[in-house]
This record gives structure tokens, C-alpha cells and sequence, in this order.
């Protein structure tokens, strides 16, 4: 497996693939990687003869309160378990690779990414549409598979890709779970042991939930019930529980259309988020 | 040549291009089409065998208080010359076209798009970015052509393709003048016959500067002298003369490394900008 550290290198790598006519899949994260971000790079390498996983801790989609500064790192770790499902090439730039002196460009996205966690995180979207754009640029990738774990993040860059027209196909995966339940994040890492277990409290609301509703009870009811629920469980806060329309992340009323039940809660000083289809 | 007016038809006549290796150059317009236009044309023939160019007076440039209403149009005008100076595809889309129901992505730029046009139109540069992403996107053009009458939105452009890392590269075009020496310019069709023959003065102004720089003149003392030069021959308002280095538009104080000089000045209700190469 190639690694790469700056644009230069990358795309000398990439382009030698591309006038050989090599399709190249890319599986964009922050590292850290767990079996959700595996079942990624299965997925690309599915999709393309060349698989590319880019690691970077991007600062524009951070605030200054959060967690940028104390995000996990393992990159050796990370580079073995990559290399093992198959990747060809490791894009792990620093900050100044992706943001040389100079950068002059925001991205600032509207509609949907302004709910949920735009509310929340009004800076994240924005900064995700951005680095993802340039990775895209700098890889040249084909396919992009991002995860439905990050269900609203991955409307937002489908979005941003049919906005400006770039040229990429973008993909998905299902979340990965735990046995009992919990997604899979980087940010698991953080929950103490008491705090994990408390954790799988938020997928069995949403799994709660989403019955509820097939069973015909309104939005306003189930998620109701679920932040309840959550609360009753342990966790500290509720940032929301919610049910939106999978074809433009418009609220809906009770189930009926494809839609998705979103939630995103806080365990001590941890944040965690899932979403379930409905 | 072919007239498109959705991306659904544009994509599906360049992309037959690109599938047999063509390259295509694009020459993106609002329309009114004069020499200077044209010339971008003729220099995008020589860069690629496939002339695409796109004619959209782009609302998202405009402040509410400006032209966009106004903005002179003749499309039938514009498509004989463009048809005449060989360009294979004309790309005229009605606005919903360029940005449909739900679009929700926004550029800002910092940096030099800040300064001069930046201060006076601070909607503008953002705008621009935008819908040159898009059309460099739709199009899926290799090369872009712009003219140097617009140095700041080609400085501008040239750092949203390396910010974002577009696979397109920028061409440009020296400014075409009248006899006189007026830069053309589609809002030159805004000015009365007394006020056209004011407005060669801008031109005048710039070119006096440069040989006060290049005679050892401080930018303070030669740009002051041009905006005095410029109300003396009949400009309503200096909105500024300005000396910027070449690579970065970084302010210079005197002639030394590549420069450029340039202004912009109101003639009654016309807003017109130049610059010169120093």
C-alpha cells in the first residue's frame, strides 16, 4: 500500500492508475478506523480496481469547543488494517496539505443541512462539504462510499456533489453494529466502561421507535417516547430524536413514505449519533 | 452548432466528445458578446478541438441594488458570432436550469477577493466561484478561457480551482480595446454618446500612471494623480486606483516586481473597471 502525505505525491500515484483507464473508489475518514470504516473499503473495492482511504482530521468541520484537539489517532494502526482489506493507496496529508497557505475558499451549505445536526454543529456541514470537495479534486476519484451512519452527512454531500456538479458518484454502506446494538464510531472510544454500557440504550429507543410508528403511532408520539427513554437510561441531554423523509430530509408526520428516525444524544461528555430506516 | 439549454442535453453532447478523446475548452459569458468575447473564442480553438461557451447572466453575482435586471441581452446576436467564430455548443440555460428547486450550496472567498471589486461588490466573488464550479462541472471542460479585463475574478477563479481542486485549467486573454483605447465591456452599451467619449479617460488615467510607476513614482502619488485625472475628465465617483502584485494581489508601493494597475470609476449610472499590466 502506497501512503501518501501531500497532493503532489498522490496524484502521481493516482494519475498513472487513471491513464491505465483504473477506475478509483475512495473511502474518505477521519481514522481510526473500526469495521464500519472496513466494510467501506469492501465496498470500494466492489465499485473500482483501485481503492484510496484518505485519514484527516478535518478543523473546518470542528468548532472550537469540540473535540478536534482530542479526536483518536492510531495512523499505524490504522495503515495495517487498510492495508489488510486491500487498499491501494493511504492519503494521511497534514493540515497544510489540504489547507496550504493561502486557501482562500468556504463552502456554506443551506436546506437540509441546516437541521438536526446543522442545528447543533452549524459549522459542520459547511466544512465537510469543503474537504470533501477537495478530496474528491485531489484523489480524481470515481465513487466515494461514505457510511449510513452519518445518514444526514451523507444527503448533505450528495448535495454539495449535485450542486457543483462534480464529477463522482457517491455511495453507501449500511451502519456496522455492535452485538448489541451500538454503531460503530471513533468517538466510542471515548465512553467509559459504565458509559458503554448505557450506550446501547440508543439504538433500542430508535428500534423502539420505529416499531411504534408501524405500528401508527405519530412522530411527535415515538420520538417522544424514545428521548424518555434515553434520559431514563442514563444519557445526560437530548440534542434530538426525529423522523425525516429519506428523498429530501423533509419531517414527517407518522411512517408511511421511505424515511429515517435520526437521534443524537449525550452520554457524560460524549456525543453520539444513529440513525435506523423506516 | 448545437444550442443547449438543460444540463441533461449539454452533458449528452460533450460527454460524446470526451468519450472519443476530444478535449474541450470552454469560454463561460453573461452574453452581449463584443470582440473581446470572441477573442476568448478563438484562443479556446486553439487550446482543444471541441469550443464550448456559455452564455448565463448569473443572479448570484448580482447585489439587489445592481444591474441584473438590466444587464443587456441579445441572444440571437450573441449565438450568430459565437456560431461564426466557431464554437461547437452554445450553453444558454433559463436560471432554474443553472440552480433547480433545493439547490443549497454557497461559496465564500476570502483572500484577494476581498480587496478592491471585493470592498465594492462583496456578493460578487462568492457568486462568481459558484457558478463557475457548476459550469466547469456541466461542461466537464479541460481548459477555461477568461479575459484579463476581469484580473480579480481571474485571480479569483484561478484560486476556487486550485482551492477546490477542479480538474480544469484557467486561460487568459489580453483585454481587447476600442481604437481609443476604452477596454470593451457589455456595460459599455449603458453609456450615453458624451459619456463614451469620457469614458476613454479611464483607460488615459491607468496608462499616465504606469509610466509615472515605471518613472519612479510612488502607487500613493501615481493612483492619486489618475483619480484626480479621472473626476477632472467627467467620472462621477473613483471607487479606486490600485497597484497589485501579479502573484499574490498583494498591495505594491512602487514599481519592482509584476504588477498590475487597477480601477474602477462611475460615468453617471455606469460602473466601469480596467487595468494594465506593469
Amino acid at each position: 500500500m502506497i501512503v501518501a502525505r501531500d497532493a503532489a505525491s498522490l496524484r502521481g500515484a493516482v494519475g498513472g492508475w487513471k491513464a491505465a483507464g483504473q477506475r478509483v473508489a475512495l473511502v474518505p475518514t477521519m481514522g481510526y478506523l473500526h469495521e464500519g470504516h472496513l466494510a467501506l473499503v469492501h465496498r470500494a473495492r466492489q465499485l473500482a480496481p483501485r481503492v484510496v482511504a484518505t485519514i484527516f482530521v478535518n478543523p473546518t468541520q470542528f468548532a472550537p469547543h469540540e473535540d478536534l484537539g482530542r479526536y483518536p489517532r492510531d495512523e499505524a494502526g490504522d495503515a495495517a488494517k487498510l492495508e489488510a482489506a486491500g487498499c491501494d493507496l493511504l492519503f494521511a496529508p497534514p493540515v497544510e496539505a489540504v489547507y496550504p497557505p493561502g486557501f482562500s475558499t468556504a463552502i456554506t451549505m443551506r436546506g437540509p443541512a441546516e437541521d438536526l445536526e446543522g442545528v447543533h454543529r452549524p459549522q459542520m456541514f459547511g466544512g465537510v462539504a469543503l474537504v470533501c470537495t477537495r478530496l474528491f479534486g485531489l484523489t480524481g476519484a470515481d465513487v466515494a462510499v461514505f457510511g449510513e451512519k452519518d445518514w444526514q452527512q451523507v444527503m448533505v454531500v450528495r448535495q454539495a456533489v449535485s450542486d457543483l456538479a462534480l464529477p463522482i458518484s457517491i455511495e453507501t454502506v449500511p451502519t456496522v453494529r455492535a452485538e448489541d446494538g451500538l454503531a460503530l464510531s471513533s468517538r466510542n472510544a471515548y465512553l467509559k466502561p459504565e458509559e458503554r454500557r448505557v450506550a446501547l440504550a440508543l439504538h433500542a429507543a430508535l428500534a423502539r421507535a420505529a416499531e411504534r410508528l408501524r405500528g401508527g403511532a405519530t412522530a411527535a408520539e415515538a420520538t417522544a417516547q424514545a428521548e424518555r427513554e434515553l434520559l431514563e437510561a442514563g444519557f445526560r441531554q437530548v440534542d434530538y430524536v426525529a423522523l425525516r423523509r429519506e428523498s429530501d430530509f423533509a419531517p414527517m408526520e407518522r411512517a408511511g413514505e421511505p424515511g429515517r428516525l435520526l437521534a443524537a444524544a449525550w452520554l457524560g461528555q460524549v456525543r453520539l449519533i444513529d440513525n435506523l430506516p423506516l
